[in-house]
């Protein structure tokens, strides 16, 4: 059994640029603290979080009916806690939920002050600069001027990178577990057919669902699926589907099949099906978009004309980068890019390429190499 | 330019038991036919289309408005015509169109002689062996008895090589490309997401959608996105799009972004929305249905356990086959397992396996090394 969480909120009420150009004119950041700062506060360590997650990386609640996702355990409750690899005994570790989400922190779902009506789809476009940004004010709020670490895994990585060019002075080392410097042409073509599926959703109004009184699920259980799927490897989907059938006795001793279009046949489309009915059910569609098109146009190399190694100059912190060898969202080449780029810069560099069959899903799995290389890592390198 | 194709119709009036149980008390197969059936009717081939094709295989048409897909070029004219890899001057080429599908032969948009009123939905669902099984009454009305060849890419494989299973004495050889035994539970998986959109679109209508005068297009064209998505590689994504902006000056100047979320950003979104809106005006729904359901089920082995070289046992065809290697639809591997199985029955195979850049859809592409190696086929072992 995990520890008890708790979360708390702040809120900040100095007007936000966006890089959009857009001004949040207050905002408010839901965030949680596990372990105890110490007295020169050198030892925080910030997590943070990709697409579907949110401030409650560890840890459950003490009511189960505060639960933010169907469960209330820490999306990383396996990486971050007393004794993990992540140690909460000697680390003090924040997690915060970005703006633009729909667990807490402001985002399409809370009440623009200047309307007194729901966001909705007037809520601004967000980036991951911009939440870096807002991730600083909150270390400002809690006293620390210099992070042990950032870490994160997926679009958190992409955080946890952009951290390192942002505020160079403010953090001694990032760990970048299966990200991307950008997103190729597939993974926003991904993106995009999922936004669209959610978008021309009738029920989607434009962004105003909730005005009127309904939400686009069956937009959003498709753009669901589309990342399920995306996430896991071909191998383990085999590993764990196959081709069997719902209902059948065995992988070996099938049922007659029920030739139907519309019904379900094989165990796989019950699977997803489930994702999806439940994904619609707790996430914010706004929030999809939002979200979706913040990886779509992370790129800091693009202020370089695409020079990796020159968008890297001033970067000062050490890394950690993790990569799975199935993980054909965020391949390793992707992973190695940053690392030669970071070398170019003379900068240090640890990287694993860990040969892992859960595709995508890898960073959130508890494997005793990606473990115990991330254990290592904050034992022997980020130690305080 | 090419020849003049012209598309035939023959009338089947015998019943048809389907695999699901269901009987079609008569229907229409539309078919294409190029070059001469020699006297002993020996030089017979047999083209076998994928998804979203038809008997028009090769050819243009006298009268562009009789153009079944906005182009009237046949979808493989690069394969099929006078001194083509399928050369015309030599063997009697016949492209059949489907039952299920929408291009011609009997289908949901047909009739239903017992009710008088377009099948719909109520359309029994149809399996590839069903479709060998009316291939083969074609064969018997045009004269038929053996076919020089049977050849088909993906789906369309999956049909030349079930004409060995089916009718092992009716078939001299057969060319398989970019094809596979069956699906993996990752293909089953991204045509469920795709059926799920069409069928959660409220204007799919159970399927009845021309009742209400209406189609399904929002879905049709999130299925063709996603769709389209799995038949290109990630290199060819990115040699032909990367991150490129609309209406950027090019890869190295490119515009600021738009900061929108509804709003086409990258050149990859135009491409895909531009492919989903054009599919969804000619494709029908029901068909999408039942021709994704056709390559899930399809699965030789599955009546032997699972043992692919015990199903191949009744196979006598020689066999070529080919496979492209960033190809992730239909990886190598599979066709790898074909190649095996026969080879354990001691059957006669090529294979060759093409390192082009263009994913699955390289099936339908003019490489020099794929088209040389099935004109070498067609000449050398195929030769009449």
């Amino acid at each position: 059994m995990s520890f008890i969480a708790e979360a708390k909120s702040l809120s900040i009420s100095d007007p936000l640029t966006l890089q959009c150009g857009a001004v949040l004119p207050s905002y408010e950041l839901s965030y949680e603290t596990y372990g105890r700062l110490n007295a020169d506060a050198s030892n925080a360590v910030l997590i943070c979080h990709a697409l579907n997650a949110s401030h409650h990386v560890a840890g459950v609640y003490a009511d189960e009916t505060g639960a933010i996702q169907p469960k209330s355990e820490g999306w990383w409750d396996n990486m971050v806690g007393p004794g993990k690899p992540v140690d909460t005994n000697r680390f003090f570790v924040i997690g915060v939920n970005n703006i633009g989400s729909c667990f807490g922190s402001t985002g399409p779902a809370s009440i623009n002050p200047a309307t007194g009506a729901v966001w909705g789809a007037d809520f601004p476009v967000v980036t991951v600069e911009d939440w870096v940004t807002t991730q600083a004010k909150l270390l400002d709020a809690l006293g620390i001027t210099q992070l042990a670490a950032v870490m994160g895994g997926s679009l958190g990585g992409m955080q946890a990178t952009s951290w390192t060019l942002q505020y160079p002075e403010r953090v001694r080392h990032a760990v970048v577990v299966a990200s991307a410097p950008n997103l190729t042409a597939e993974n926003i073509a991904f993106n995009e057919v999922a936004r669209r599926a959610i978008v021309t959703d009738p029920d989607f109004h434009e962004g105003f669902y909730r005005r009127h009184d309904t939400l686009p699920r069956r937009g959003l259980r498709i753009a669901r699926m589309i990342g399920h799927i995306t996430y896991l490897s071909d191998d383990v989907m085999n590993a764990k589907f196959g081709r069997r059938l719902r209902d059948a006795v065995s992988n070996a001793v099938q049922r007659d099949y029920h030739f139907t279009t519309q019904g379900i046949e094989f165990e796989i489309e019950s699977y997803l099906r489930y994702q999806g009915d439940k994904f619609a059910e707790y996430f914010d569609a706004n929030t999809y978009l939002l979200i979706t098109r913040a990886l779509d146009y992370f790129d800091p190399a693009r202020a370089c004309g695409g020079d990796l190694s020159a968008a890297f100059a001033p970067v000062k912190a050490k890394f950690l980068l993790v990569s799975f060898s199935t993980d054909w969202r965020f391949s390793p080449a992707r992973s190695r890019e940053m690392v030669r780029a970071l070398l170019d810069n003379h900068r240090r560099v640890s990287y694993a390429e860990v040969d892992a069959p859960h595709g995508h899903d890898a960073f959130l799995m508890d494997d005793s190499r990606y473990h115990g290389t991330v254990r290592a890592y904050f034992d022997k390198e980020v130690a305080v």
